[in-house]
């Protein structure tokens, strides 16, 4: 970001190509889903995922099939890696990613400031993002390598998952192209452009 | 952004407080509010405007006093200034908010891309973001002075508010401070501490 005289993001200048730093993998649990209350709140949050650069979800709390197959079509229409899977119980979807190297970020309006921390978090290679739906245990917090706060004000879930992945992936996630694509848009100044044939595959 | 020895969001680097630029002020237009279905994504659309640096949040579409009580009570507790109103007629809302002077941007997967038009969004003093809802009308696009789209992708107005603001702000919003709270976090590794006391007025 900063001011430059294109008007781009900052980090964007000296990027050459990829989305994330080689090897880099970032998973999203969402954590104690509520099938009827949070049904549209955590769809936003797993399609939040997939588009600003999260390898894949990890669904939590009440299995909802509607939710996880609505996540999985929209990664099958528009394109991408996307991993989309649930488990009953939390501590084991922690525990699994401890074991496969991962860190254990979660995100809430009690941690320490995302703007003082994500230099540490960004040098992991691998990442578990732990986003809450209602009140989340004692034991998450303790867990954790990484209490994180988008703001300490209330305000959404889906709000602080994308700011965070944003300030992780520093906006390259904003230039990422999605492979076999079945969909993609081309962006205009005003109206719709969507091109809806086989897209050539292209480098994620 | 960009890596940097104390792991801070770049643009936090050259910042003398202040969270918007001199009279810059920033309202979000929630478009066709359908009090059923968007109850909670709207609630979440208000907050994550709230906490990252607008100054108040239009509804349109379905008038719904249960959103609006919650997103002033949230205000009311948690400080800081921010004006909540509902305006039956989205038009109204534009031709008012194009009267007085602002930009209208409209978020929209269809459109720029982010990252190439907010150094020209950033120019403008006055600016209503319009998030819609269900379908938006083929005007909103031709009403717009910027379609924006925060990525290609389908995923969430949500998060698509929050990224806007927080690079129109450039990470400022995050130092924000909220005057006259009833209650406020104070950040921690692990846990939770809760402010809960008449907190020393703070300059907003």
């Amino acid at each position: 970001m900063g001011e430059n005289p294109q008007g781009r993001i900052c980090p964007l200048r000296n990027i050459n190509g990829g989305v994330l730093k080689a090897g880099m993998h970032v998973t999203v649990l969402r954590l104690g889903h509520r099938k009827n209350r949070d049904k549209r709140v955590t769809t936003h949050v797993c399609l939040a995922a997939r588009a600003l650069g999260a390898d894949g979800v990890v669904l939590n709390g009440e299995e909802d099939d509607v939710v996880l197959a609505g996540v999985r079509k929209v990664a099958d229409t528009w394109g991408g890696k996307f991993a989309v899977s649930y488990e009953a119980s939390w501590r084991k979807a922690i525990a699994k990613a401890k074991k496969n190297g991962a860190s254990v970020v979660h995100l809430t309006m009690y941690g320490e400031r995302v703007q003082d921390v994500i230099g540490a978090v960004r040098k992991k290679k691998r990442l578990l993002v732990v986003v809450g739906a209602g009140k989340v245990p004692g034991d998450v917090y303790r867990l954790a390598d990484f209490n994180v706060a988008v703001t300490g004000q209330p305000h959404s879930e889906v709000a602080a998952t994308a700011i965070f992945l944003h300030e992780l992936l520093q906006g390259r996630e904003l230039e990422r192209k999605f492979t076999s694509a079945k969909l993609a848009i081309v962006p205009q100044k005003s109206g719709k452009k969507v091109v809806c044939r086989p897209l050539r595959a292209r480098k994620n």
